[in-house]
């Protein structure tokens, strides 16, 4: 069975030396949140995961949900472990203090999402949902429906989820058919009616009422995505005392049968003329439901980032104890009958690819997370519009790069367990599993690309990439006058120059021909997160220096952040070499063949 | 469920176009067989497949095998098929017609190979294990061990297995436990005993008996691989009458639970004084193993081929009918609610690498498969040597590559079908999580590198190199004077050009420090295989531009070959700057963490 410990030291350095968590106490709200107060947190969270989460991984895989007549059962333990979290307050850590929450910054919740994630992902779904309708809820919603539900969300004894996708329609919201039309018996209420897939947390026994938040058409609404609103479904219809009342209607119809993720519920959501509240202004519901996904999206980035390092943590220890043959110098442990196989340049390679990135994805998370934090309070609105900016350019790479590094790293891990990776009870194949679905829910990797290129890019003339550019130029030129940091900043500025390039040419090709865009967005998300944790890796690397030399007991840690660097530096970053070749190949390629000769 | 059609049309193309598989037909003992028998075999065969395998493909994945007392029972409808199979002749399609076997090419079987598992893996376990005993006998067996065994092998009532794995060693045979002695009550006979692991088709319901080929130790064995045997321990042992008679002292003592392959049995088996009979020389175990072992790596890296194919051909019909969204170009599909995702170019960019990976590959395997017949029929023994030398260079490519591919292709078709993908019904995760135990045994992926790099690169200085630089350099010599071939020449002469240079270094620096040529290895092979691929596609564009003016019908097949080849020249073949960028690197990034520091 597969161990996890929360990496509280690596957490510690981004935090309070990489990006100074400390400076989020100078903003309004956050003035008692201290480095050492969020260190305590996330020390008492990583001992929850570890302790009551870790442990119900597997079985949950095994055991999968039940359904049976609309009821939805989450395997054994799960309601147990999710009072004990409720009751920790883990699900109002970063949520607003009026409703109940402890108003910790953005940041935190990132980093405990992640640790939730390395434990057990399926449970992580539960309250992870529970957060995106929160978040719609505090922006959209009318102060009476703040009351009457923000509390529960908060405080976790009730649910949300996300009723966003129909059966012929994913990616393309416009081809919704769920209708809601005015209850003739309550003003302001609606009838829903409609079918929703893929619902997760659709329905489960861990809380006492589920709140649905359902995109569905008005009767006079406009065609495509601009006639979308956003409803509010609860399961149960709430009392006057706030407690759930009358059955509401809608209903699981059934749960999937998916690859992993199997104890989080996957479900088809049946409305039958559910009574419904508006979220926001009608039609205008897909401005709402950004709200929900850009927050999920990041979200399920972080999942990505998590399974990754729990795969990495466990493929260490297995290269450092499984014995077998010798390493190509000469035996490392002669009294031994074989050396373990950490001894081999690959084995290292694939450790050193999981490591490299994983906890660059770390610190980028944590610097997007910070500037969640600064948009949402910062007193000058130009500081907050500015981390804004940097919050929507990074949230398509987050959610598409860390999602591929989890698929990644998550079979490199299992790869190095050979033939017992491939085995159920090792659990190395349920991260890869578990890490797969993250490429595909909340936008499919491809579509975070297209966002990037399309919206992300030439909005207000690249006046987001700014937010990037700026401080990576900054960096790049400090590290000038540092001769040791020279042969980390050197492959940075080749990469950043290349990334400098494919950015003209794709934002001058594709105004002509948006196909060019297209054609270049995945390769171009993917070279741009190689950039990005490339400038992250530099920004450690040179606090790493600068610590090394009085760090006393510490020097291993400055040591191997420097070393992991220069590994991502030579063996990870020329891979924007061929990036930037295939970008420039155009999409000429792509769309001279025919659709029927494929 | 995913649909499948045998692709006869491009394994025309290449054997009688690309390779004349007519040459074939040259060799002593293939004198009957034209390129018309052979096809009519191949179509049988499609046929076979398609309607008697692929529908047992997700019920198989579903029910999985059962366990119970020893006994293995495979899924439902596998005992029939299988009887079917062999009613049918396929499990002595290339074997000896001395024993009963027809005698077809080895690239015939190749292409039957890549049928069987696109429409079921699971199922092609079962005879393609019989083959590696087939061949370890055929090679290494006695007359007499041949006369009892090998016609029960060919005809297909009793099967065969590999057990070599025992719980603390795999890679590492060296380390194996499992002891032989000789037998005192029959000469020749040894009692075998020990516990071997992770043994396909161990035990099932679908033979009258089970031929085990098991590495074990002699009692005077020297330490090491040197001082390892190979037995054939039969379930059953055969009667004088040739049928099975008294149980032997080998039992399965469970089977595994997998993240795919579910249909396929992996089973401990525990012998205990199991009877059995030396097959080779006694402690030459080893060089009788690699004789199956090469064999099943070729087979297993078809595994990936298939699993490739199945799955392009499933994610080009979803993205033809899929609707949603538009085109960037505007609608493509006016009439309709929107336009099938075709439209898009990095759906195109998808469907396009997985297909000219999976052209390629099949092009490289049918060059490898007819260099198997020419090395073992040719009358001149030159001949047959750089046949060998060639099939012996690509084994580990094929291996690696190949399964590298087959997941990766799996895995994009999957993505291509959304959430769709995600959930086991529409069988494209089945394929993912049945692909991926092809990168890890028969020797996982790194070693299949270090064989390249460690055995195959160096040996006789460089000789089995020559059997594949040649025919490049010629080739590309010869496009150079065709102006409508640079296109593709200049890119693969590039490629080429850093796959020499790398080739040199690796060999240079790996000589002076071993561990130089381990950080290249994963590397440098897939910069080889991506020449390799190159090589096929120039090949291949060759010929389909000088068939293009005068095919008629056929002109679209012939219009996608080149489109094809200009893709993968463009979009794939850069990667290989990066690969050599990551080589250059060298081994100190890798070498100079401690064990502890990870």
């Amino acid at each position: 069975m597969p161990t996890y410990k929360a990496p509280l030291d690596d957490v510690r350095f981004i935090l309070n030396e990489v990006f100074p968590v400390a400076r989020l106490a100078e903003l309004p709200g956050h003035e008692d949140h201290t480095p050492d107060l969020i260190e305590a947190v996330l020390a008492e969270g990583a001992k929850f995961v570890e302790n009551e989460l870790l442990p119900l991984n597997r079985s949950g895989d095994e055991e999968g949900c039940h359904y049976e007549n609309g009821v939805v059962r989450t395997p054994q333990g799960f309601p147990e472990a999710y009072a004990k979290f409720i009751e920790g307050g883990w699900t109002g850590l970063s949520c607003d203090p009026d409703y109940g929450g402890q108003g910790l910054p953005h940041v935190v919740n990132f980093i405990m999402e992640e640790f939730i994630c390395s434990a057990n992902l399926s449970f992580g779904m539960y309250p992870g949902l529970s957060h995106g309708a929160y978040n719609a809820l505090t922006l959209h919603g009318t102060d009476e429906l703040k009351r009457t539900y923000l509390p529960k969300l908060v405080d976790g004894t009730w649910a949300g989820t996300m009723c966003l996708t129909e059966p012929h329609c994913g990616t393309d919201l416009g081809l919704i058919r769920t209708k809601a039309v005015p209850d003739e018996a309550e003003d302001g209420a609606y009838a829903i009616t409609g079918t929703k897939i893929f619902i997760s947390a659709g329905e489960h026994d861990l809380t006492e009422n589920i709140l649905h938040l359902v995109l569905a058409k008005l009767p006079d609404a406009p065609a495509g995505t601009r006639g979308i609103s956003l409803f509010l479904v609860p399961k149960f219809l709430p009392r006057d005392d706030g407690t759930p009342g009358m059955r509401n209607g809608v209903m699981c119809g059934s749960i999937e049968h998916k690859m992993g993720i199997k104890a989080s519920s996957t479900c088809v959501m049946n409305f039958d003329g559910a009574k419904g509240w508006l979220v926001g202004q009608p039609h205008k519901g897909m401005r709402a439901m950004f709200t929900m996904m850009n927050a999920a999206r990041l979200g399920v980035g972080i999942q990505g980032l998590g399974l990754a390092e729990v795969s990495y943590q466990n493929a260490v220890t297995y290269a450092r104890e499984r014995l077998q043959g010798r390493s190509l110098t000469g035996a490392k442990a002669p009294d031994k009958p074989a050396d373990p196989i950490i001894v081999h340049p690959d084995v290292r390679k694939t450790l050193l690819t999981m490591r490299a990135h994983t906890e660059g994805c770390r610190a980028l998370a944590c610097w997007v997370g910070m500037n969640i934090d600064i948009a949402a309070k910062h007193p000058d609105p130009e500081a907050r519009r500015a981390a804004d900016d940097l919050v929507a350019l990074m949230t398509p790479i987050v959610k598409a790069y860390f999602t591929d590094h989890g698929f990644d790293a998550t079979n490199m891990g299992m790869q190095l367990y050979g033939g017992h990776g491939y085995i159920r009870e090792y659990g190395m194949e349920q991260f890869v599993r578990d890490a797969r679905i993250a490429q595909i829910y909340e936008g499919a990797n491809a579509i975070q690309a297209l966002d990037l290129v399309g919206r992300k890019l030439p909005q207000d003339m690249g006046r987001l990439l700014r937010q990037f550019f700026h401080p990576v130029s900054e960096l790049l030129e400090e590290a000038q006058e540092d001769p040791e940091l020279l042969e980390f900043a050197i492959p940075l500025a080749k990469a950043f120059g290349k990334l400098q390039q494919a950015t003209a040419i794709v934002a001058q090709k594709g105004m002509k021909n948006p196909d060019e865009a297209g054609a270049a967005s995945t390769d171009y998300l993917r070279l741009f997160a190689l950039v990005a944790l490339g400038y992250m890796w530099l920004r450690m690397v040179k606090v790493a220096r600068e610590r090394l030399p009085k760090a006393n007991g510490a020097a291993g840690f400055y040591d191997s952040k420097i070393k992991t660097a220069r590994f991502f530096m030579t063996k990870s970053l020329p891979q924007v070499n061929a990036l930037f070749l295939s970008i420039m190949a155009g999409s000429r390629v792509l769309m001279d063949m025919d659709a029927d000769a494929f």
